[in-house]
Order: structure tokens, then sequence, then C-alpha cells
């Protein structure tokens, strides 16, 4: 980013992409948030969200080839990712018209009136309504998954509440031609886009902002966690941070199965060059497996990271960790060497070694860095599971035979992890009513709420309570005769329509 | 609170009440979440909550004698109040056994695989899970129900998580008898208490506490959110502040039935002595109110406040009101003269002077004061109520012929109120599952949750997702058989038993 603007650059070559995109000032933040503010209570009102959701969908897929070759010179991810990405957005903003009109989102509950318990009820009505603007800062790895029009928004613009996105600065090309369409579908001043850091901590800061959806690094995301809770008037602040995704092969599996193992190891380390918030970034294995993972890990090609920082950030930690006493480099892929490129690694460490320095082996090295944790007792492996931080997955691979075993590394596990993966791999997240992308810190500031999912709404949705209203000044979900026929609660028993 | 421990006293006397309960260390502390966080898993596992939750209530309401005399000498809150308090307390844990019985607060929910859709969809079967150990800082002007045994402790140990309560230094001989029938009920280390100030400064930084309930003012509650959030691992603090509560009187209501609405709103803002957290502090009314209101308020009589720094708190902020030039005082009750007693005081503001000093003037004053500003402009009422910050209540009174002005008023008081109340008074909060007594900030720290009801549950859960695990390593709620017969989302529909 220059002082200009924010630079989009091609990770292939290293070279500027495009010209600057103008930083937004603190008073342009303060405008677009204003019009947000004043779009709100119609936005929260309006009827058709599900349709208009819709509409983005269908206008951002006849976009397709634009934003995805804009996308694959700005990330170098690969037009057949960027494919699927964008697909996967704007399933989710169809998803997200799904859950609206379905309308147990908003928790619909009556309780009637009851003058003889303790206290008396009086006729008491419970919804759930949107906040307010919602700040969206997108994410570096997602270009359209995690960005301006991916899940953060989508469920923010489905609850009734305005978005204004802080671009991120690796894709700014990209992140301009999807605010284009987004804004050509959406009514006036409901979204809105701002460009730049100092932007960003404006909009963070902003009184009539009232949440906040960050996809990052821990260290950004904590500055502006802070900022937020520090605020006159603190906000939810929905960050997902750094994991390391903790992958445990059981004895049986690593025998049955070393090779397919190995191979799917290899490749959920290396997909995107790594740049996945769930890769698996530790594997705990019996010692006989290291050989075929290393034989995999030193087979598979990396590619060019996102930023340079990234890659200047990668290479340090892979030397960091080469450097460390008890820890051992096993393979290194092949970059392609052009532009920011690098090359897979994978690291061993025994688990003795690594119980005795669990903090810094479990720093995430954001790239396609690996390191094997060899074991030879299960009791020793369920110990230092006890001792792993929040994660956004953890992953079990298991044969038949030790299933016992499975469960026992199943109580550890879903201690710290807010998905468990049974003989799969942690990358590739579904969108759909199932799906919980979060977990504990430092995997997330908010270990209640997800960023992938239906119930990714309810981080823009607050409870207010009727009590004892006319029928005809309740909103619709709330009225007697149900007009919308969505799912509620009645005296205590959920009603299916 | 001396340096040996936590005193009680008589607020109708002031006199020292019992032997002081010992402060608790820091050690001690340590000692109490270690025990907690030991008991979690077993807690968390246990088939058998409801029917220990029911026992507690059992247990509670079998002691009601000396709870209730204890509570009345410590709180002079007065013999039938505190018998239809720890009557609410007892159905609030009797409420909680039917939630988890019901089981929908478990949030099941089951995606089928499919392979097709993009990005494929594995089998994902999610469901809320409790956090660990939680802390619960108890109220001063609820001694039983959002105390030791409240609404707090009742929801998070119904959700799975032992409970360590700091309490208040308001009442610590009616704390020390109801932990004591608590910890008679409750497995070792499910439930802890703590006495003196440092001890909840510690509790809330001890790494072993996931999470932090807290009922009291806006400045003591701010600084423990301030600790919690600046933790190196932050936590969810829930905290219910101060509020203001407004009360809306519209023109042809108060024309039609004066004398009932300053009759209630006298018993509304003198109940309890003005210490309920769902007084009517403000009140907006035409100028042909005032003479009913000031004679209802003078006629009230007041009573000993809970703590003498809350009578001198209260004194002064009726004092600071009574300097201020735009406002008169109107009306002064009866104090009963002994101990910490206070008198009710009335105040009047027109409207635009209120307009002017909105911040000064929507302070909470702890106890029976209230302020009545007189309008004469619908238009006006509607643009001053856009100034108001969050509270907990806000009420609108109407006759039948102003329905679509008071809807336009809703349409301003649902932005920052947590319940909404048509023709009815604030205070009074039942427990059920649409209650919502919850707000924007300074009402809350957490717009999101309720401490009353049902959903009060849900502050204690995080959600995690299986994907693909065998059956027989699923929790029931997850198995396909479904063997205890809860309602759960299947593939996006909701499926009643």
């Amino acid at each position: 980013m220059s002082s200009q603007g924010v630079q989009g650059y091609n990770p292939r070559t290293g070279e500027a992409f495009g010209e600057p995109v103008p930083s937004t000032s603190d008073s342009q933040v303060d405008a677009v948030v204003s019009a947000a503010a004043r779009a709100f209570p119609a936005w929260a009102a309006a009827t058709d969200r599900a349709a208009v959701l819709t509409r983005l969908a269908d206008a951002l897929d006849a976009e397709a080839e634009l934003l995805i070759s804009t996308a694959d010179t700005e990330t170098a991810l690969g037009v057949p990712r960027l494919t699927t990405e964008l697909k996967r957005t704007t399933n989710q903003l169809r998803l997200f018209a799904e859950v609206i009109t379905e309308g147990s989102y908003r928790e619909a509950t009556i309780d009637s009136p009851d003058p003889d318990i303790i206290p008396p009820r009086p006729d008491l009505r419970r919804i759930l309504q949107p906040l307010g603007v919602v700040a969206v800062f997108s994410a570096s790895n997602f270009p359209f998954a995690f960005s301006v029009a991916g899940g953060d928004t989508a469920s923010a613009l489905a609850s009734g509440c305005p978005v204004v996105v802080k671009a991120h600065s690796a894709h700014p090309n990209t992140s301009r031609e999807t605010a284009r369409v987004v804004s050509s579908v959406l009514p006036e001043g409901v979204f809105g886009i701002v460009y730049g850091t100092q932007a960003g901590r404006t909009l963070v800061q902003h009184p009539q902002v009232k949440a906040v959806g960050f996809t990052g690094s821990t260290g950004g995301g904590r500055a502006l966690f802070d900022l937020a809770q520090g605020r006159p008037e603190p906000i939810p602040f929905y960050g997902e941070l750094g994991s390391v995704n903790p992958v445990v092969v059981l004895p049986s599996a690593a025998a049955s199965r070393s090779a397919e193992l190995a191979t799917g190891f290899a490749q959920s380390l290396t997909m995107g060059v790594g740049q996945f918030c769930t890769n698996p970034g530790l594997l705990f294995a019996p010692e006989s497996l290291v050989d075929e993972l290393a034989k995999a890990v030193g087979g598979a090609g990396g590619g060019a990271m996102l930023t340079e920082r990234m890659r200047d950030s990668y290479e340090s930690g892979v030397d960091s960790l080469a450097t460390h006493s008890a820890v051992r480099l096993v393979a290194t892929g092949s970059g392609d060497g052009g532009g920011w490129s690098v090359a897979p690694r994978l690291h061993q460490v025994s688990i003795e070694d690594f119980a005795a320095d669990v903090e810094k082996l479990t720093e995430e090295c954001f790239g396609p860095s690996g390191i094997v944790v060899t074991y030879t007792d299960p009791a020793q492996l369920l110990e230092v599971l006890r001792e792993l931080e929040g994660s956004l997955t953890a992953t079990v691979h298991a044969d038949p035979d030790e299933h016992e075993l499975a469960g026992e590394v199943l109580n550890e596990i879903r201690r710290f992890a807010g998905r468990l993966v049974f003989n799969a791999w942690p990358t590739g997240v579904a969108v759909s009513w199932a799906m919980h992308h979060g977990g504990p810190w430092p995997a997330t500031t908010a270990p209640l709420h997800t960023s992938v999912g239906a119930t990714g709404i309810r981080r823009w949705l607050a409870p207010v309570t009727y009590q004892s209203w006319p029928d005809a000044l309740l909103p619709p979900e709330l009225q007697d005769a149900n007009p919308l026929d969505i799912p509620r609660r009645h005296d205590g028993t959920l009603i299916t329509p």
C-alpha cells in the first residue's frame, strides 16, 4: 500500500497490477457508514431480502469471467480453484436466502399470559432483530468466499444489517470489481467499501458501526478486537484468527494405509500453497509413517504466495523451525521459482521434545509447512493433546479396530476445536446448516459463533421481547396468525409449519 | 468490607449483622477454580442435570424460612418480596430443568453428505457444548434471583458448566447460607463461592475461567469487562449494567386515565425502594399529567436502601439533579427515617431542556428517583427518543385511538431497548421462554444475550461440528436413532419429536 492508495500485485512475477485504488479518508469512511446507517431501517424491514441475495448471486455468476481472471492475476490461486470459490460464494448467498425464507433464524417465541405463576407472566413475544451497520474485514486467502461478497457480508445482509467492507490489501482490484457488482444490485447505502489500514481502524471505532466480522492473522485481529472492546460503547467483534488444525493418525491406520494417508496429508497441506485457515500444520503420527510423509511432501509443488510479506513471513517461519534444536527438516518440495514462490516443507519432532516447547511449536506458520510429531505411547499422545490451544479443526485417522482410542482422542480434541474430522482432511469447508467454522481463542475471538454456515447469521441479530402489544403493532413473525408461516416456539413447544 | 472479611449489615439500623465472612485469598480462588475445572468433564457429560437442578430447587424451598429471614435482616427488602423472590429463584431452576430435558438448547443439526454441490458436503453434525468454568458475579438488589443460586448460576449449571460465584458484599450471610444449600446438592467441585473484591478480580483473570456473568453497576461492570477482554485469552463477559427504562405516556392515555397511570408509575418507581434494574427512571408525558404524578410520588413511601454507599449515592444523585438549572423537584415522598432510609423523589424537565442535556439527564440514579419529561409535540418526542442509549426496557402507554403514534414510538424504542412494554409497567421480569432481559450498551455488555429466561443458557454453550464420525462415537443427541428424542434440524428442516 502506498500513500496514494492500495496497489495490487501479481504474485507470480512480483510486479504491480493495475493502478492503486485510492485509500479511503476518515471523512469518506464517515460518509459511507452514515449512508449505511440511513439505509438500515428500510433494509431491516425489507420483505424481499431473499430475492435480493439471489439476484446478487446471479449477478456475480454473470460476471464470473472478469472476476476470476482479475483474482487469478492478483492472487495466483489459479483459475480452477477460483472458479470453485466463486461458485461457493454465490451458493452461500443462495443458502442465506433459504435461511431467511425458512424463518427459524428469527427465533420467534410466544408465551401466553399466566397470572398464577410466580412471578406472574404477561403476554411475551421474543424475536431476533438486526443490530445495525456491520463492518466486514475481508481475508487475503479467499478473495471471494471470505471477502467483499463472502460469508460475513452474505450473513449480515441476510440478517437485515447494512455492510461496510474493508477491502484486503492483497486484492484491491478484485475487491473493487466485486463491489461494483454488489452495489449494482443492493439498494443505495446498504453496501459500502473502504480501502487502507487507517480506514479499517476508523471503521471499527465509528459510533454507528454495531458489530465487526474479521478474518485474518492473530496479531491483526487482536489489535482490532482491542479497538472494538475499548470503544465507549464496546461492540461484538467476530474474528477468525490463526489455527494449526492438529491431525492425529492412530497406530492401526498408520500401518494399514500409510501411502494413502501420506498423499492425503501432502495434498491438504499444500492446497492453495497452504494458505487455508484449515491447513493441517501439525500431524501426530507413529514414527513409521515419517518416510512416506517425507516422500509425499518432498514430491509436492509449492507456488506463489499471496503477498510478498506472507512469503517473507513463511520463509522466516520455516527457517526458525529448522534451527530449533529438537526439530529435523525431513522434506522440501519444489517451488515454481517465479515471483513470491515458496516450497512446501515437512519437519519432524518427537512428542517428548514437542511437549517441552508446545507454545513455540504450535505457532501457525501460514503456508505449506507442517510438523509431524512422532509418538509411540497413545497415553502420552492424550496427555499432549490436553496442552493444545483453540483450533478451527482437529482430525483423527483411525481404523475400525481402534475406535475406543479414537473416542478418547475425541474427548480431548472437542475441548479445543470447532470442527472434528474423522478419516478425512480438514481443508474444504462446506457451507451448510450444520457447519461450524470457529473455535476457542486463538482460533477466534468469539467461541459461540461461526463464520461459515447458516448459523453465521446469528452474529448480527439481537433479541427483543414485546410485552402485551396489540397484534397489529407486532412484527408479522409474532402475530397470532403467523402470516409468514415460520417455525415458532409457543409456550415452550416448538411448532413447525 | 474489612480487611478480615466481608461484613454484613442491617440496612434498617446501619448496624453490623453477624461475623465477617473471610475474604478469599488468591490461592484459595485458584483452588476453587481448579476444583471446578476438574469437575467439568463429568458435569458436562452428566445425564441427570435436570434432576439435580430440581433437587436443588426443592432444597432451597425447604430452607426458605432461614434464607428469607437472613436476607430480610441483611437487605431490608421485606419478607413478602423475598418470599416471592425465592420462589421465583427455585422456579427458575425448575424452568432450566425443563429446558435441558426438552433438548432444543443443544441445537442438534444434521446435514447428509452431498458430493455434487460446490463445495462437496460430507456428513456434518452440529451441537452446542458447555464452555467450561463460569464465574458469576451476584447482584446487590436480588439476593436470591440474581445471586448465588440465581439466573446466571441456574443457566450455567443447566448447560453443563461448573460455577464459581463471587458473593455480593451487600449480603454475605445470605450468600453463605445459600451456598451451603447449593453445595449440599451438587457434585463435588461443580459449585464454588468466593468473597471480596480482590477475589472477584482474580476470578475474572483465571485461565481456567471461560466466561463471566455479572449484574451490577456500569462502572463496576465495565472494569471487569475490560479485565476479561484484556486477558491473553479474552473470554465472553455477560454484564447487565445500568438502565433508565424510559416510559412514554401518549396524549389520549394521559387524558383518559391520569390517576391510574400516576398510581402505577409511583408503585413501579418505588417498588423495592427503587432498587430494580427495570425501575422506570424516565417518564415522557404531557404537562397535564404532572400534578397527578407528583401527588402519587409525594404520597409514596421509601425505605432503607441496601447499602450505605447506595444510600449516599442516591442522595448525591438527587441533590445533583435538584441543582440542575432546568430541573424542578415536584415531589418528595416519605422515608421511614431509620438506618439507610431514603425518600422517593420526582423531578420535572421540559423536553427542550432534556434534549439539550440528554447525557446528564439519562444517568441512572439507582433508587426511587424519577424524572418526568414533559412534551407537547409528538414529533419532538420521536426526535428525542432517537437520542436515547441502550436500556433493558422501554414502555408505551397508549389509548386505542393512538395506536398509529404508538407504532411510531415502537419503531424508535426497539432500537435501544431489550423489552418493549405496552400499557403496563416494566418492573417485574417473568422467567419464561420468550423473556429477554438485555439490550444494547450500556444496558449490557453483550446485546445478543439475556440474563433471564430460557435462552440465557446459550451464553455458556459453544458449537462443535462432527464430520463423518461413526455413529457410536457421536453424542447421543447426534446419533441416527435420536435416542433422547429431541428436536433436531435435518438437511435444513426442523423436525420435532
